[in-house]
């Protein structure tokens, strides 16, 4: 039975999990395909994989077999589960409780390919109209306070044998610290100033113009002023937003564009890096509406993609204090200027 | 001009660096060395390194010369400064300093021997004496807010081509981010309780005794409850103090054998890994007597150790939520019972 814990000096939560053998066992057969040159995931192959929770088909195509386009499955050896009662419980002085949750796979293209950069536009529209429905079903769960979707792309970021191009969305009953530390740094700004730290922030970078990496009508990439890693980009939306599931079909459309661009910017000057990237969301008001009162007045949603960082140390890890060895201004720059 | 830069939205600092022209410069010729064959630390090659800040030494041996037992050499690419002083400035909305700074590396012995666990007791002995003095000695600094003493072993964890076994003592003007909140919780706890929340768990760990690695009359070591990695494993003095370097000779002995047997746990149960350790130190009250006031009283010194942390993905990164695979309660067990 895997449990969330909490860390008594710093309100940390962690989750493991002793029910692995399940999971192993799957990721045993996961290797045994990939020797065999069988990808999993890819159209034809539904037979390998556990039912799925929902796909784009094609018309008149059956749900577990071949027509979709985008496809989203559970993870075969999920962190989370979403069968469990929301329970709380001491263990003397600890906290900890039961690790319920969404862990769900989105399989991308029914085709093999690996990294999301070289899906076309209107795939990758696809992509995030399934993000968006898959958070507007699981914010219905009052369970749930919080909801990421991210990627772990490149050989030394995934521990999967599984290299078609896939994202993951999570569905959490807690919020976890980084989140959480973003979105009271965000209140504590809006309650001394009555604006929304990241409008502000934007305000900033289209005035200097000096970390900026692209910009569409609706869209701005961004090298964030105290970045963490070497090329660490951030996507925004210019217009005011908190929930990332209110975007309409219009805006998906012009942010497929352009976050294609921006993974291609980052394919074409670091070769292909591994990289990973996580959306963040308002939190799920539908869990806690008393506590959230003026997120959608002081939240931003965006999107963080943080390359090579597997590069950092224990001593990032430990200290929570990083050093980069390129600038935000000279990362941008290269960014920008790079062919693509 | 390397600076230091303030996230505004999570307060987190980091240290971005222009000026590795040199760094990188002196890397290449430590890899040109290294396909030499040429350790560059050893005993008797003194002269690729810069002149020495501290040293054991058998009398009579001269600076800079063989005859060292322990060296402590300034970073060849240090992200930290001694020679600047210490100024806050803003950019528009945004804050930054001067990275001022100490960036110490700890050569731990003249033989070239790549684990501190195969180095014998007493030579572990000499080394946390070092640290002794490398943390009195920059305490004087007023500049110093904090420091860290911390290790990267292993191939996937050490960015640089020296494989002798060093570890790194690092003085910064600001608090890090994750011993802040340390700090922040363990106040927190004694404001509440009148009591150090390590002495309490030091306290529970001893009765329950399932998350026990070991334990000596002086130190205990413990897979804590909330672990993020697997098989992390802290060490902390059984008996309160929130300062490493009031340790005595004799405290100072027994830890390192202790010390020495956890790593050696560590390498016999996970066939050689890599690992980082940090040593969670007592913020320098030099520089602010007035804001730590109870922190002699509310902080408890310890040293965490991360083996194989680098499986970790970006969710983790990005999130601040961890998933561990084997509980603590397991990861104890396995460390107690491995033969060495």
């Amino acid at each position: 039975m895997s449990t969330l814990r909490r860390d008594p000096i710093t309100a940390r939560w962690v989750t493991d999990t002793d029910e692995m053998q399940e999971g192993i066992t799957t990721k045993d057969e996961l290797e045994r395909l990939a020797s065999q040159g069988i990808c999993p995931v890819c159209q034809g192959n539904e037979k390998y994989t556990p039912n799925e929770i929902y796909a784009i088909r094609r018309v008149g195509t059956i749900k577990n077999q071949p027509g979709w386009e985008v496809r989203v499955i559970p993870n075969i050896s999920p962190a989370l589960r979403i069968d469990l009662e929301l329970e709380r419980r001491p263990e003397l002085m600890y906290d900890m409780m039961n690790s319920v949750g969404a862990d769900e796979i989105v399989v991308e293209t029914p085709e093999h390919i690996t990294n999301m950069a070289d899906l076309e536009a209107p795939q990758i529209a696809k992509v995030l109209t399934v993000y968006r429905q898959r958070i507007l079903d699981l914010k219905q769960d009052k369970r749930f306070r919080s909801i990421v979707v991210f990627k772990n792309y490149g050989e030394r970021t995934t521990p999967s044998s599984v290299k078609h191009t896939c994202s993951e969305v999570m569905a959490m009953s807690i919020t976890p610290k980084h989140l959480k530390e973003e979105l009271d740094g965000a209140k504590e700004y809006f309650d001394y100033k009555s604006r929304c730290i990241f409008c502000d922030i934007i305000r900033q970078e289209l005035s200097t113009e000096k970390r900026i990496v692209s910009q569409s009508n609706e869209f701005i990439a961004i090298a964030p002023f105290a970045s963490r890693f070497e090329y660490e980009t951030w996507i925004l939306p210019k217009k005011h937003s908190a929930d990332f599931e209110t975007q309409s079909d219009s805006s998906i459309q012009n942010l497929s564009v352009f976050f294609k661009e921006i993974l291609t910017r980052i394919k074409a000057l670091l070769h292909d890096p591994p990289y990973n990237f996580i959306f963040h969301l308002g939190p799920n008001k539908n869990a806690r509406p008393d506590f959230w009162k003026t997120v959608d007045e002081d939240y931003h949603w965006h999107i963080e993609i943080m390359p090579l960082f597997t590069k950092v140390g224990g001593f990032e890890w430990g200290t929570g204090y990083y050093i980069s060895e390129v600038t935000p201004e000279e990362a941008a720059k290269q960014l920008r200027e790079v062919e693509i």
